[in-house]
């Protein structure tokens, strides 16, 4: 395999075989390099941290699970540096190409798991979502993605950032291999897409401008056709816990800071890391989150958790945006991406503080550029989500973009 | 099923019917009551949460896995309060009775799900181990208990104490039904009694009185026959990265402290729970631990994982005790447990710092009492462990206990 979009760190070019035959055999696969194979030292974007640790002893379930299934991984890709980032450059290791959207970002953290997807380097690629690190790389490369139900997905040998948040995610090019790589990694049964309402978050389509959110609303309308009218609703509406998608995005920013700190923070101190541009400043935002402050968001988020439970009950399908807009282009300041930066935020809280499995459908083109529409459900409706993925694709509702680039 | 040992709580006396076939079917069994049900309020062995918590939406993966493959589920056990606690003496829900040995403790905090299994009510029962919670209820009732290796188990819909430390572990009275649940919830390959050195941890044997570390030893020299000649080390030798038990002891109290007050501090904060005696204390030294600290001991627990998975590479296998002794008598004051529990603290660093597996088989009897003997591993060992105690169980090394009391 040559790695044509830079999506592969350097020290991650093996290959693993998978079983002989199985349910995913005959595909390809890489993994963030945050994610250990056994003999191999994980890297997480950082060559400090790939030289202050020693190779990984065992192989992290998800990736056995689909070596057990016959896939074969073919090697690590690119994150950014400790899996924070929206963008998905990393000063290290560079920038994946996202071949959907020449000059322009992969998106992060997991960048170049999604960059190998979309130019057809494997037929899939295991990432990781704490705040939006599957979702924002899927809508920018024009990739299906799933970020699945909170703990579903076992977290053996993936470095954490924020264990309250984090999950292993993962990408494809068409949803019939998102849903056989989710069916070998969450052992669940096949998805159908029997649902419930279909509301669109129209206070999260809010925070897009007027072309982003007309795309998405657009993409919302040729889905009715499968699910039914859409009904708009505020998700932080009179009965949520906490008012206001600025105050769920400030408990997940202290949730993800106090977690972060305390997994990384004595090693920052220690050893000092070369950082690119903005991790040092969030890591150093991180140290200042006390404990009371912890706790505090943390019951606040249980709120939000049930709260999100119920209004989603009875196999109700929520749209709302993946990402703040369509990738931005390669090289901009640490000013030109805040306030994208700032936009993310509430956009990932919703399922990140609410344990909700979400999946990113690559139906929407802004400008010639890729733009995707999440689709989030109560916790464990995963497999609902997935069968919904394929009904539209199989009634067309989604362009088949697969062999494009191939 | 009538409830002759007081394991199952009030609230959890329902059944719920697993597939019609599969791996475990005709087996029933009992799920701690931290782990949730959908339809049902996980009340986490205390009355105030049941009463401030909305039912479940969803079925935990562990649990459904054992529906799925055909177990019935028939209620949810006693647990101490919010998961802490070694002896399993609950304020609200009672102690369950240990049938193994009367008049004491079933242990804790899984208490009534190895309760259950030991008097024959369950064939296997889910439990959740953060410092001890599984080693130390099945030493103490005679049964074989697992607690996977760190990650191996999805967490979804399990109430969290310290999410860097919990697993989800299980209970049963002979090691083919304790093999068959573990294969359907981790998913691995069969196991096999391959296996490298034979170690011994003397450092940590050397903290039980001497007739309980006789006791241990003489278990482990049963096993010579099969796993060869053991060799005694110190785990916290002169090659470990922090020194002494006492440091891991510290290391361990230090996550477990930041995380469970991370988890829960708002909420008790908040509700004021009615709290039996120690678990408020426990909660209120937790609420001390500042940022700062956890982040040293997080950096600290790395090393520690780094250096067992190196001491034990190649397929080591390492015994150590799984509890400080055999089950104390029921109704002990505070200063009486003190001791108990401040010995417990080091023995249980070591699997739950390292992300190890570790099984407890019930092979010795101290003054007519059970006592459990550890088998530990690298971190994914945890089939090879499993292939071990059938292979013992099989070779007549482990006494056939089932069908006492039945």
């Amino acid at each position: 395999m040559e790695d044509t979009v830079g999506a592969f760190v350097p020290h991650g070019l093996f290959e693993v075989n998978g079983a002989s035959d199985g349910p995913l055999a005959g595909l390809t696969f890489a993994a963030k390099d945050i994610i250990d194979v056994a003999g191999h030292v994980t890297g997480c974007g950082n060559p400090d941290w790939l030289r202050t640790h020693a190779p990984a002893t065992a192989t992290a379930s998800s990736i056995r699970s689909c070596l057990d299934a016959g896939a074969t991984l073919v090697g690590k890709t690119v994150t950014e540096e400790l899996a924070t980032g929206l963008t998905g450059e990393n000063i290290h290791y560079g920038t994946p190409r996202n071949v959907n959207a020449p000059g322009r970002v992969a998106g992060g953290s997991s960048s170049g798991s999604a960059a190998a997807v979309a130019a057809g380097l494997v037929d899939f690629a295991l990432g990781s979502d704490t705040g939006g690190s599957v979702r924002s790389p899927a809508s920018f490369c024009g990739v299906y993605g799933i970020r699945p139900s909170y703990g579903r997905v076992p977290m053996d040998g993936v470095m954490p950032l924020a264990p309250g948040l984090d999950v292993v995610g993962w990408f494809a090019r068409n949803p019939d291999v998102l849903d056989r790589v989710s069916r070998t990694i969450l052992q669940g049964p096949e998805g159908k897409p029997d649902c419930g309402r279909f509301l669109v978050a129209s206070d999260v389509m809010g925070l897009l401008d007027s072309r982003t959110s007309q795309a998405l609303m657009d993409a919302v309308a040729e889905i009715e056709g499968l699910l039914g009218p859409a009904e708009g609703i505020a998700v932080v509406g009179d009965a949520a816990p906490s008012k206001g998608l600025a105050s769920w995005a400030e408990i997940a920013r202290t949730i993800c800071g106090a977690e972060g700190w305390a997994a990384h923070g004595a090693w920052i101190e220690a050893e000092k890391p070369v950082f690119g541009s903005g991790v040092a400043a969030r890591f150093a935002a991180r140290a200042r989150v006390t404990a009371e402050a912890a706790a505090r968001a943390n019951a606040a988020r249980d709120a939000i958790a049930d709260y999100l439970d119920d209004l989603l009950k009875e196999g109700a399908v929520l749209a709302l945006p993946a990402a703040p807009g369509v990738a931005p282009e390669i090289g901009g300041s640490d000013a030109d991406i805040e306030p994208f930066r700032a936009a993310n935020e509430p956009i990932g809280s919703v399922s990140g503080l609410g344990r909700l499995p979400q999946i990113v459908l690559p139906m929407a083109v802004l400008d010639g550029l890729p733009l995707g529409l999440g689709l989030t459900a109560a916790a464990g409706n995963d497999e609902m989500l997935l069968g919904i993925a394929s009904a539209l694709y199989n009634a067309g509702a989604i362009p088949d973009r697969e062999n494009e680039h191939e």
